[in-house]
C-alpha cells in the first residue's frame, strides 16, 4: 500500500493540462505499488494512472522504466503506455516530485492463482523477453547476485534473532550460488517482480502487465525462476508441480528454452528465492515494531529456496 | 487513509453479478475515508465505489446511512447512492464485512478553499438539512455535547504530557459549554464532518457531498460551527471572516436562520472545536508512537476552540 504525496488540486488541473485529455473528473490515491504514490485520474476521456516516483526510484533510471513500456507495448505486451502531452513529453513534474501519466489497464490481479493463470504468465513473460530484445537503453540489476552477500553481511548482528543460526545456514547457501552462478546464459531485459499482483486478468484472459521499476538486464531464466516462486508455491508452501509445468509450456511455446537454461533453472530459482529472502530480511529487520505495516515473513522464502536445493533436477518443476 | 481488508477477485465478480451492471474491470483500494474500506471498482457501465464497513462503525446504524443517502438524494442534494441489487438490496456482505456499492461522484476536494467554495458549502450544508427534514429514522449523536466529558475523563492521565495545564484548562471550557449548551434551536439530520475532503468540486461548482457516516440528528447550527471551524481557518490558524461571511451568506440562501440561532454561533462553534479536540486528543495518546499514520495536532483545535471563546458575538463571523 502506498499514497505518500498529496497532490493539491490546483496543481493537478494545471499539470492535466498540458495533456489533450478534457476535464479532470477526480483524482483518487490508489494502494497500487510500494516504491511510489500512484493516483487514479479520471477525465472525460477515462481513467489514467498518475505516479509520482518517490525517493526509492532513482531518477535516473526513469527513462529506462518509460522507454520500456513504449517499447514493450509497441511490441505486443499487454502493458501500460506513459501518456505523452501536447508537447511529446512523458516525464514531468508534480508536487516537487518526477511525475508520469500512464494508460489505464484494465484487469484484476488473481488472489488465488490456478494452473490456466500459470499458463498465461508464462506467456506473457516470454512475450516480454522476446519483445524486449531490441530495447536500447540497459539497466543493471541492482538486486541481482552481485548484491546479495552485502546484502546479508549487513544483517549480520539481526539475522539470527528471526532464527538461531539464520546467518551461518544463509551464508553457505550464498557461497554455493554464488560459485555455481551461470554466465553463459542468454540475457535481456527481465521484468524481475512479476508476482501475481503485477499481473492482471479479465475472466482469464491475460490484460496486463504492470510495475516495470525492478525492470533491469538479466538472465531470461532467472526471470523463470522469480516466477516459478511467485507463483507455483500453495499458501501451505507446497510446491505445485503442475502449475509449474503450465508455467514453462506457456513460456516455451512463445520462446523455446535452451538445454542449459533448462538445466540451469534450480540454481536460479535457488537465487530468486534468496533475492527475495534478503529484501525481506532487510525490510523485517528495518521496519518499526509498531508500524502500521506488516514486512512479509522472510522464512517463507528461506523454505522456498530449500526447496528448490533440494529438487533432483529441472524435471521437478514438470518438465518431460 | 484506509483500506484495511482484501477482496478475493472470485468474491467480487461473485458479489457484482448481484448487480445489473456487466462485466467488472477493475477493483482498486483507494486513500479515502479513514472508518472504512473503499474500493474504486469499474465495470463496463462505469466507475462505482464499493465499501467494506470496518469495526468502527455500528452495522445497526447501517441504514440510517444508506437510507440518508437515498432520501437526500431523491430531495436534490448532490450526494452519491447505495446501488441496488437485481432483487432490490443495497446492504450486503463481502470477505466477512457488511459492504455496499455506492455511485461515483465526480470532482475533487480543494485543498486551499476560496471564498467561492465556502459559498457553496453553506448552500450545500442549508440544502443537506431541509432535505433531511422527513427523513424518518433517527440516529443520537454519539459524539455529542453530552459525551464529551467521558472522552476527556479518559485522558486524565495523559493530556497534560500534549501541554502543561491542559487538562484544567479543557475541563474549565467544557464545564462552561455544558452549562451555555442551548436547547431550543431548530434539530434534524446534520451531516456533523463536512470537512473539505468530504465536498467535491468541478471547477468552482459543487459536485457532490460524500461520507455520510457521521450523520445524526442534532442541532442543526451546530453544522454551521463544524464547518466554520472546517473552512474559515487560514493555514496559520488565522480566522478569515471573509470565508465565514460567505458561507452563512450561502446557508442563509437557502434557510434563513432564526435570530436565536444566529446568537448562539459562537458557543456551537466552540463546542465544535471542543468535539475535534476532543477526538484528536484521544486518537493522539491512543495511536503507537512508531505508527505509520500520524495522528493530526489536536492544539490546532484548541486554538480555534479559544478564537470562538473570545469572540464578541456572531459579527465576528462576518454577519451584517
Amino acid at each position: 500500500m502506498a499514497v505518500y504525496t498529496e497532490i493539491d488540486d490546483d496543481a493537478l488541473i494545471a499539470f492535466m493540462g498540458a495533456y489533450d485529455l478534457g476535464e479532470v473528473l477526480s483524482c483518487k490515491g490508489i494502494a497500487e505499488g510500494i516504491e511510489n504514490s500512484n493516483f487514479l485520474v479520471t477525465t472525460t476521456q477515462g481513467p489514467f494512472i498518475l505516479t509520482l516516483y518517490e525517493k526509492r526510484v532513482n531518477i535516473e533510471d526513469l527513462p529506462f522504466f518509460l522507454g520500456l513500456m513504449d517499447h514493450l507495448a509497441a511490441h505486443g505486451v499487454p502493458c501500460p503506455v506513459p501518456i505523452r502531452t501536447k508537447a511529446g513529453e512523458t516525464l514531468r513534474e508534480l508536487s516537487d516530485r518526477p511525475a508520469a501519466l500512464i494508460s489505464f489497464l484494465p484487469g484484476m490481479w488473481p488472489k488465488r492463482p490456478n494452473v490456466q493463470h500459470c499458463r498465461h504468465v508464462g506467456e506473457a513473460l516470454a512475450l516480454f523477453h522476446t519483445a524486449g530484445e531490441n530495447f536500447q537503453i540497459k539497466r543493471e540489476n541492482a538486486l541481482g547476485v552481485s548484491a546479495w552477500r552485502a546484502t546479508l553481511d549487513a544483517g549480520v548482528q539481526d539475522v539470527d534473532n528471526i532464527k538461531a543460526g539464520l546467518f551461518k545456514k544463509l551464508t553457505a547457501h550464498l557461497d554455493r550460488l554464488e560459485r555455481s552462478w551461470p554466465s553463459d546464459l542468454p540475457t535481456g531485459v527481465i521484468h524481475a517482480d512479476l508476482f501475481p499482483d503485477n499481473v492482471f486478468f479479465r475472466q482469464e484472459h491475460l490484460s496486463g502487465v504492470i510495475d516495470f521499476y525492478f525492470a533491469c538486464n538479466d538472465i531470461y531464466a532467472y526471470d523463470i525462476g522469480i516466477c516459478l516462486n511467485a507463483w507455483c508455491f500453495e499458501p501451505d508452501l507446497s510446491f505445485n508441480a503442475t502449475k509449474a509445468r503450465r508455467l514453462l509450456q506457456g513460456y516455451q511455446s512463445v520462446r523455446p528454452l535452451e538445454d542449459k537454461e533448462i538445466q540451469a533453472l534450480p540454481v536460479l530459482a535457488e537465487g530468486a528465492a534468496m533475492r527475495f529472502l534478503l529484501t525481506r530480511l532487510y525490510d523485517w529487520l528495518n521496519t518499526p515494531k509498531d508500524a502500521f505495516v506488516t514486512p512479509k515473513d522472510p522464512i517463507e522464502y528461506l523454505k522456498k529456496l530449500e526447496f528448490h536445493y533440494h529438487v533432483k533436477g529441472p524435471e521437478s518443476y514438470g518438465l518431460d
